[in-house]
Formats: C-alpha cells, structure tokens, sequence
C-alpha cells in the first residue's frame, strides 16, 4: 500500500454524490487523494423519472442508463466508483453487502467518510445508506472480525453531506468546506445528469451561498462551498 | 376516479383510530371525504387485556371480536376499513403488506394521512406503524415503481395524532382540529369499546382539554379539539 | 375601525423586512390587508458598512441616509413604516418604546405578525427584537392593561422569518409562503439597497430554492417562496 | 429552628399556585412541612379579566380582592404566603426582591422548591419567574453572601410544575405526584377563585388524567395526579 | 415465588455490566436483591482485541475466554448470569432469544431494569441491545402472549447506564447511585477483565467524578456514584 | 501591531480559566500566541467558601486574596489577565465594561476566543459571562461603533469549554485539545487554587478521561485532554 491518501463515500444513489459531494471528491482528487465512492443502488426505481417516462421501458435499461450516467459523473471527479446494486425505494442490503463494505474500509483505510443525514423524511433510502456506512465503519475496527493482527485500521471520521432540505433533516452544518477551485469539475459533473436539469441550478444556488456563509464566517473570500456535518469529536493540537 | 376528496388513516390497532382520530375521521366523512383507515393488526396479543381474562380463550376468538368492534365503529364514523392482520406486539409488517400499502396510497390519492406518533417507548407497535405508513407514501412516489406512466400521484401531508403520553412521546402539536360538531359520533364510536369503559373518560378530557387550547389560541369558541403534529412545511398562499 | 385586514411586521433593522419578508408584506398588500412595519433601529451602526468607509460621517447623516431607503422600500412594497429609533448593536428598546409597540397591537389588531427568529448567535438584536415582539403581544391581551372593557383583541398568530444562517439559528421553516406573484416587487425592494448590492443575488438564491422547496411539498409549481416558522398551533377546521 | 421540614413554592401569579401545585402543597401540609408559598404578583393585569370587566374599576381594588382570593386559597392549602407586589405583565422584580428572596431560602432551608417551568410562549412571567426563583437559591449558597459561617444551607432540589399548555412549553414531567388524598382540598381552593371557573373543570380533568399516568406508569391505582419535572439529578441510595 | 426483589441487567457485552452497572449489581446484591444479568453476547469480535493478537486462535477459544471472565465477574458482584450468545459486532438478536427475553421479565418480575443508553455512535449493539430489552419489557404485559389469566406483571422503570461518551451518546443523567459502599467489589470485578486495565483507571475515575457530582446535588458526602437515566417518569407520594 | 497570533479568555471567576481553559492557555502560550485573559469577577462571594470561614473577614480582604491568586495563575499559563470586578454571584455587568469589551476584541483581534458554556443551571454567572463574550465579539464587527474606517477586524471563533456537570449544562464537546505537552504547567496552576483542593483530583480525572477520549476519537496517542464547544461552522480547505 502506498503513502496515497483515500477518502471514501458511501452514497444510496448516483446524483447524491454529484450533487452533495462533488466538490470535495473533485478537490481531494486534485490534491493527490484516491477517492472512492460506494455507490449502493443505480436511483432505478425513485429517481429515474424521466427514464420511466417512455412507456414499456425495463428495468434493466434504466439501470444501465443511470450506471452508465453514474461512471460518467465519478470519471469527471476522479473517482472510482463501485456499485452496490442493493435496489432503491427502499434499499436492500444484504448481509454480503455489509461484509464487502466491511473489506472496503480495511482496504482503503479512508482518511475521511463522507455520507448522508442522519434523517431525511422524504426518503428512507438516505438514513439507511448511512446507517450503513457507519456500521461498517465500526465493524471494521473489530479484531475477531476475519482476524489478523498484522493489521492496522483506525475508524475515520465522518460528514455527513447536505440533504436537499436541511432544516426537515435535522442537518446542523459544522464545516464548510471551500470548492471554487474545482467548481468548474463539479458542475461539468451536474451536466452528465442530463434529466434533471432543473437541479443544476438548484445546486448551483446551494453551493453559492453556503460560500456566501463560508466567507461571513472566516472572513475569508470564497465562491463555491459544500456543507457538512461533523460527527464525532475532532482531535486537534491547536485551536486556530 | 370521482373528484371526491380522500383521506387515509394508518394505526397500529383499532383503539388507535377512535381515541386519536375519530374525530378527524367523522369530521371529513361529513364534509363528503371518502375515508379509509388500514388496520395494521387487531390489537389481539396487546390491546385486549379483557378477552384474556377468560381461562382458554382462542387467539382467533380475541381476533374476531377485536375485528367486529373495529369495523363497527369504523362504521359508525362513516369510513372503509382494511385489516392487514399483521399480528401485534409486535407487528410483523411483511412485504407484500408493504406492496399493498403503496397500493392503497395510489388508488386513494389522499389529501392527507393519520398516523402515530414518531416515538412511543410505552408501545413500540406505534412507531413501527408511522415508519410503515411514510415508507409507503414515499415508495408511492417512484416511478419505477410499477410503472405507469400516466399516473398522477403526489404524496400527501402527514399529521401525526396524539399517543396516550404526549410529552413523554416527544409529540409536539402544532394543529389542533375542532371536532364539536362531530363529537357525539365519536363518542359513539368509543362506547363500541366496552371493555375498555375507563379510557371512554380519558379520551373526553383528553378531546376537551384540547378544545379548551383550542379557543385559547385561536380567540374562537371551540369545545372538542384533537391535537395533530404536522410532519411536512405546509405550501400556503396566505399566512392568515 | 375599518373591515381590512391588517398584518404586523417587527424588525430590528431595515434589510431585514425586505430580504426576510418582502414577499409576505407585498402579497398581502395586493389580497387587500394593510400592512405595518415597525422597524426597531436604523441598522446605523452594525449594518451600514459602506456609508461608514467614508471618513468622518456623522452618526446623523448614517440615519438620514438608511432611514430614507427604508421609507423607499417599504413605499415599493406598499407598507406603512414606523420606526422606533432604538439603536442597533445592541437594540435599547425602553419602556416607553414598548409601551408603543403593545399600542400597536391594540390599534392593528393584526391577523398574523412578522418577526425574526428565536436564536440568532451572529447577531443578538434579532432575538431581542422577537423577545420584544411576543411580549408586547401579550401585553396586548391584559385586561388590567389600560383597561376598557369595550376592546376586543385576541393575540394573533405569529410567524418568524428566515435568518441568514438558518441551522445556526435553530429555524425550522414549516410554512413556505408562494410569492411568486409579487417577485417583482419584492426584488425592485432589494435594488433600494444599493450598498448590498452581494445580498441582492443571495436573498434571490434563498427565495428560489425555498420555490423549489415548496413545489415539492405540495406538488403545484411555484418559482419564488418565502420560508417561515409558525410559533402557536394552528386551528383549524379542516385539515386537508 | 425547629426539625420541621419546610417546602418553598414561587409563582408568578395567585392562580399558578392553585392550578399547578394545590395538591403538593395540601398534600405536603398534611404530612407536616411548613409549606411557603412567595407570589411575586397578585396577577392584577394580566389574570384578572372578571374584574376588569366592571368600567371605571381601580387598580388597587382588583388587587386587593386578588390578594384576598390568593389568601383564602393559600390558607385552604394550608400554607403560609407571601406576596412580592411586582407587578404582572410583565413582573418588574428589584433588586430588593431579590435579596427578599435570597433571605427566604436562607430561612427557610426548604427540602425542595416547586416553580414555573423554563419557557412559556404564551406568558413571560412564568419563566422569569422561575429564572428568579433559581437564581435565588443559588446565591443563597453563595458564602460571601451575608457572610455568616455558622450557616448551614444546601441548595434544594427544583421541580417545575406543569404549564397551561404543556408541549409549548418543553414541558416533559418525570415525576407525578400522588394527590388522591388531597384532592378535595385543591378542590376547595378552585373554588375560591370564582371568576376563572372555567378552570376548575379544566385543571380537573388535568388532574385526573395525570393520575391515569401515574397508574399506568406505576402499576399502582391512583386517581388524582399532579405532574412535575424535576430539574437536577436525583441522588439516591437504591433505584427502586 | 418469595417476596425477595429482583433486578434485571440487559447488556450487549460483559464488559458493560462491570464498568457501567457493577455497583448497582453489587449494592442491590448487599440490600437483599435476587440480581441477574442477560448477557447478549461475549463480545468476542468487538471487544476482546488482546484475545485476537495471538495468531491463529480460534473464535471459539475466545467465546470460552470471554464467558469465564464474565462468570467470574458475576459471581464476584453476586449476580446470576445467562448468555445469550448472539453475537457481536453486529448483534444478532433472533425471535427465540426475544421469546426468552419475555420470559425472563415474567419470572423475574424484577423491581427495576437497567441497559444501555439510546444511542452511541461509536457502537451499535449498544442501542440495539437497549431496544431488545425495552420491548421486551413491553410484550411481558401483553395479554395474549402466552396468555395466563393468573399472571401479575407490571413493566418496572428502566434505568439507562453511562456510555463510554456520555455526551455523544445524547445520554443525560438524572440519578445518581451513591456506591461508596461497595465500591471495592466493583473495583475487584474490574480486575477479573485483565486485558482492559486501562479501563480499570477510566472507570475509577469515572466513578469518583460522579461521586463528587452526587455530593454537590445533594450536599451528603458521597465518594464513588454511578450515573444513570431514568427513562420513565417516577410516580411518588412525596416530592423531597 | 506585531504578527503575533493572539488568543482571548473570558471568564466569569478565577478559577474558570483555570480549570477549563489552562491547557489551551499554557499550550498556545508554548505556540508563540499573546494570550489575555479578561476575568469578569474574582469569585468574591460564591467562589471563595474558604476565605468566608473566617468570621469578619472583609469583602475587600476576600477580592485581594482571590486576585492575588488569579494573578499568580495566570502568571504560571504564561497569560497577561484584566480583571473587570463586575461583583460576582450575580454578575453585574455595566456598558463601560462591554464597551471597554469591545475594544479589547479590536486591540487583540483575537484568532479565537474561549468562553463559558452556553447554559448552567449550578450557576447563572456563567451563560452570563458567555453572553457577554459574544455580544461584545459581534459589536466589535460593527462599522458604526467608535468607526475608522482603516480598521480590519474579523469576528473570530468561539469555543466553550467544559462546565463542571457537561450533561447538565447541554455541553456536547466537538473538539478536543490535546495538552498532554503542558499538563505539569496545567498542573501548577491548580495548585495555586490552595483552598480547592478536592477540585485538583476532579479536574485531573476529567484532563485523563478527555485524553482517553481524545486517543480513542483519533487513534493517536493522548494522555491529557480538553473538551470545547465550537459554536460556529469551521471552514475549510480540506478535510482530514
């Protein structure tokens, strides 16, 4: 294993990752981390409308189309991307699926996991991918879990990304992160997702003015800023 | 499909229905709604503590008489009534009674839904209940869901009615409805309760008491109230 | 005392009424009400910057100058105006100012009122604006307070309006108000700001995505929305 | 001093002590406490609409028959009372009060101390109230307070009786008090407060389906209950 | 069945019993309690990483490990013992354990219950753990579960123990054991868990932390507490 | 002005900053940081039990003593401290001390400041003092007050660090410091505080529970922590 450093995301569907967090897979990628998404179903079933909208289309074209739409995206941000396939609305996970998230966090020893809100009442899917994500996260520090005392994990920390109405998530952002250097990435990302354009610009007003709070915050310019909540404590050796 | 308004109720058990929303349900039959509630279980192992007292008696005797007593007072409001025969305490919510929920959502097109509070640490049927009923209106909404692409559905709002233990619930009204003009008829729905004569009681303080608040807030007569906890931001083209 | 419907609107400075709540005092201008703004401060000291780069203005001519936009503003947005000259940074709201504001009440008898947020950790003149606001509305409903038997006044319904950083501030919008068809009016208040100009793009970002936000909701179209909290319950009717 | 056990109660208005907390104290009298009641207004302005309704009535007239009222309440009670005279809507509490205050717990050295709970958005006299009233018992542990070293004082234990509206207010009992022998008693002193009967039904029901609580929550049969949330932790030799 | 009382102690781990409720074990066993604890599994996955540095050692050899120690624990605290032997990290927790979990509450009638907090990010079995016990403790009171017209079972009050974080884990308490008196058997049953000395010195620190908070509340000396919250409110027949 | 970072305390007594904030004091010192302390009182009447012990000891005797101390504490942080003598137990904050306030965040453009938790139910000084704090950091943005145009000042973050009874004052740590470098520095200052002793263990036990916390949070090392609130979004350029 090299010195490289890895992030992870644990997504339920493909545009979560575009939308929520395309400007931190795009600046950690820029700043020499591999970034790795977990992409656990293809929105087949909740967030393909416009693909359902032909009448007598499969279920396995849309899968197809939005894979396809999904690989893309991770492409433009410089991310690999592994699917899941666990069906949306709602997700099934299954016991193999949680054994293989397992393997991805003992094998990329992820620097940070980026997922989502702790709630979201307009869609079950989100809570449970980050459900998720975190059991896996802890289940990968158990040492009678495929023993082997060669080995070194630690649990990363975890944010989780803006769900699109924060305040009915319960979503309390504790850490904007600045993305205008690679706005321009991120937003070539939206595009890909070509049926719902009404939400580039949606995101493109989110991403806006969480830098407009980015700068009221820090005193500091910025354009583009993506919110996040932190989870667990912050260790730190200076306050500043 | 006619233009009369629709309305749909999800409870646990069949007390449920007539203590928390009986009133509601009265109300909206009388202003020509159609109302259909959808019995998750008979409330035969939980809510029938009085059929038990009676050395030897069958489980399918409890049902059945559970059964009757709900589907007469469902008649008494003046609303249809489904049983999903899930079994209580605890439920065991199958998916193919899931299927039929999102089902339900779709040929009824309700305006608005009833169902428990989001918490109950007295009754875990309760909450079990609410995540069931909002899974199933948001599944409703996917289009790859049995697809068909000239249906017309949107989900509905979703107000919460008052358990036996508000505050302990964490159940926060923010609606109070006037029930006075119904309340007879939901007093009559409570006497088909018999054995459980000591809640006929509670329920009309509960139902007074809220009445009371009622006016309080409003600065308008009211006698009968039933509080509701309104989960989604309500889309309004007047404050007043 | 006319039949108009009248509504409230209590500020602690003037960008507040129109960035927060321009949409609701136009709407209800054009549905006929008679709207009153009562504006606590003129913003002189915490919310001038530009008027203070210039070296040796006086604190007088910082008044004058926000005082007159302010009229302007609420002038386009079809209001009345008074203001309360208390300060800013900190607000000295005296006795005598709420002996006034419980007056209004009186006089107005408003059908709803307009106010800020609850919690506000980046600016302690809007809690204390809100504190002030409540107070008075209650004080208002004192029998005991210049007593006249022959008064009628019921405590109206009170709605907060959307802060700067809403998660910061604990605001949990669960009204959105449609104010798509006085967007003009709304934004050519904005353009009476010329020193914040920045906050002119921002506030059309919010009040966009609060529209997207309320399509989604209800699911009817509308472009531009208007976020608020109602504080009391509501009582109602009907509850579809 | 005697070994007689002492409890200390502080209301804001005369009906708050009858309402909220008639069963403790009654209940506490015939156990043998001394029981003090501090009212910190006769609720002139604010709670006494009846009386306000007779044109041309004098201020100091409705205060004294409150304070008569308030009396004859305290002394069915069975306890003693002091009134502070602050003035309602809003309370106008000195520094003179204050220190009153102070002495009373150094007085009394109450085994607990009943008040209003800590947010009323429909009466800002109930928390300030409460806020002085806590403030209180704190600095009477203050040692540099009317230093005197013999002194022996232990802050007591708080409990916030119930609201008119209990979910407003983040009400959330966790103790329910026992009154059932009592009942009579508090019954008795609703009466004295004629104007407002209304609520002896009101604060009846109150009663009664707190005392439902109780026994559900119990197992043990009790009829009249008065709920109250305890505000520090509990310290204690067994949990059963 | 005597009239000796009983306490009941659900835990996911045996390590938890020791850190979390050993003086309560200790002090209820000195008092005369009947005391038993349900151990959910041997956290032989999740906490036994000095078992897991031998190579090659087996998940069996572990389980046998971690059961001794937990017996021996046990047996010093002067409690009973049953395992469940679910599994850990994740808990596997099937509906003939839950069978026997409802058992166990109807032979054991215990006078109160203690389990986990509701929540800790940092370990999932933990609330999962909790949620087991509290249903449980809810279907023993059903009627018609294994019906028995002669049965008299009430739902005692539960007590949730400290987590690891207590802050993290939204745990607040509201009572404090005082353990002084059988602080040295708790500190001996530590010593039974010889490879987590480093939890020998947290827990004692803990423990004289919660002393000194005991002592400041209440004004009694006190050296060693345990922290817990009590999840019921508490039905009393005097408040001090 | 020198590029020196500098970082501001305020406290409401001595031995706060001590107790609280020592570590973070001693460790920015270390770091090359001006660091002040502003102490609000000198903990005259509520903080100094001992000094009182002594019959006619004079108020001013007491302040002399405790300034003396906070004086040599401060010296062993390394920090420079001014003392406000606002009178403790309670409070009495003027505007010539805000105002005085201010000026001290625009002569210190602090890169952080550190402040009392935001509720204390022990004692009302404290949220006080917090309060304060950040009224004064917000008034210090403000153009309009004592302007010059040439003045760059950017409000800067604000951490809360930990009361003596987190849970009960809604403290939730999201930092936490490491100050295992400085303990023995840390450590000094206790031992100034000669007549609270019993708080010298209190406060090491909670510095070795943090740093266990700290180490488990991070996987790295720690044997001495600090926990702190931060209140607003952090913002960033990168994650981990």
């Amino acid at each position: 294993m090299s010195d490289q450093k890895t992030a992870l995301i644990v997504t339920a569907h493909p545009g979560d990752f575009v939308w929520r967090a395309g400007g931190a897979i795009a600046l950690h990628v820029r700043k020499g981390y591999r970034v790795k998404i977990v992409c656990l179903s293809f929105g087949e079933r909740g967030e393909s409308q416009f693909a359902w909208k032909t009448a007598g289309v499969a279920m396995d074209e849309v899968k197809a189309q939005r894979k396809a739409e999904a690989e893309e995206a991770a492409a433009i941000l410089g991310a690999s991307i592994e699917f899941f396939d666990a069906g949306d609305y709602p997700l099934k996970l299954t016991e193999a699926m949680f054994d293989r998230m397992v393997d991805i966090y003992r094998e990329e020893k992820p620097a940070f996991v980026l997922t989502h809100a702790l709630a979201d009442p307009y869609n079950m899917d989100h809570p449970e991918a980050t459900r998720f994500a975190q059991d896996a996260r802890i289940i990968a520090q158990a040492a009678g879990h495929k023993p082997d005392p060669s080995r070194a994990y630690s649990a990363p920390p975890v944010f989780l990304f803006e769900p699109h109405q924060p305040e009915q998530c319960d979503f309390k952002p504790n850490v904007i992160l600045n993305i205008t250097d690679v706005w321009e990435t991120k937003r070539k990302a939206f595009e890909v997702l070509a049926a719902q354009k009404h939400l580039w610009d949606y995101y493109t007003r989110v991403a806006l003015n969480r830098g407009v709070q980015g700068g009221r915050n820090s005193g500091r310019a910025m354009t583009y800023g993506e919110a996040y909540q932190r989870v667990f404590p912050m260790i730190v050796e200076e306050l500043a």
